[in-house]
């Protein structure tokens, strides 16, 4: 009885605070076409990342910041590609691809794709993700 | 005993991971007065709804933004009126408002008024709504 | 037996619902050096403060936004001083001061020190803030 009581106890600590002790989900939000702001942005990813070499990172690129995930236009491309071997996810919205006429194989290798990248941000947030806006 | 038990358990369970199985829940920021901005932000909430209609979106406007929420002065007026029957909430910022001169007459119909845009924000956030910042 | 399990709903009950019973809690992210968005942002702490003179405030400085809070150069140094009697804390990101060649004695008083901002942000949000993005 006790044991199941410790139990119910241990899982809703669990529950609660759970959070703080995994690894930090980092959801990053990628809108601008500033060319300083991208080159910022891949700074600040690797920044995080030497800090924290386990924290799960998803950037989720839209709007006029398509072409920071253009192969041949990106200012990045090579950081974006090492970004990856560090396990840092781009998701590239299919929404502004088509609106914008482009296709997938204009888009850095490896990169994901997701239907609304403001839905992508929201679903992150939803199941843990801290939010952070890139850009100034 | 078992169910009194088994009913905590759920109620554990519930509380921790219950809002997942909800309604998705937006607060947007939009603080910017550059028109570009301005639409696409129209756009963006109508894609949210195009792919998630039941989606509970509120847009808190405020600081440099407020001529986004002005009657015959907001460029997205029409897309405002259409959201709000989409069902998006639109705050302005009673502070905001205070400060420019800007009267509720002047207000796009429809909206709603809080005392201080970020309090509501951050309120929003509490009660579980992720929250994105509209602009660049 | 039942004082127990009493206890155990109540503790779940308060660890599932809490936070928004608690003081409100906000982090800040500000890293533009657009003075008006400077201004502004002096400006949007004293009216939460003035709303919720409890809240507890932190302000995350990174990138371009460190003259922000450097002594003799930021064009809100008087407002930060008296920001922080309010309770306010600045915390600014050391990896910024390194790459910009700034010093701890160059930092208007009173200042925190982090070792990577956005590292400082995501720890807030795991925590409990709510997270607003200065700036437009």
């Amino acid at each position: 009885m006790k044991l199941i009581i410790s139990s119910i106890l241990l899982f809703c600590t669990i529950s609660a605070f759970g959070q703080s002790q995994q690894t930090h989900k980092i959801v990053f939000q990628m809108a601008t076409d500033v060319q300083k702001e991208q080159s910022s942005l891949a700074r600040q990813l690797n920044n995080v990342l030497d800090y924290w070499p386990d924290a799960e990172i998803e950037v989720v690129v839209h709007s006029a910041a398509i072409q920071f995930m253009m192969k041949d236009q990106s200012i990045v491309e090579s950081e974006i590609l090492k970004l990856q071997k560090r396990g840092v996810t781009f998701a590239v919205c299919r929404n502004t691809m088509k609106r914008k006429g482009v296709e997938e194989n204009q888009i850095i290798t490896g990169a994901h794709f997701v239907p609304v990248g403001i839905a992508e941000i929201v679903e992150k947030q939803e199941s843990g993700f801290a939010y952070i806006k890139a850009g100034y």
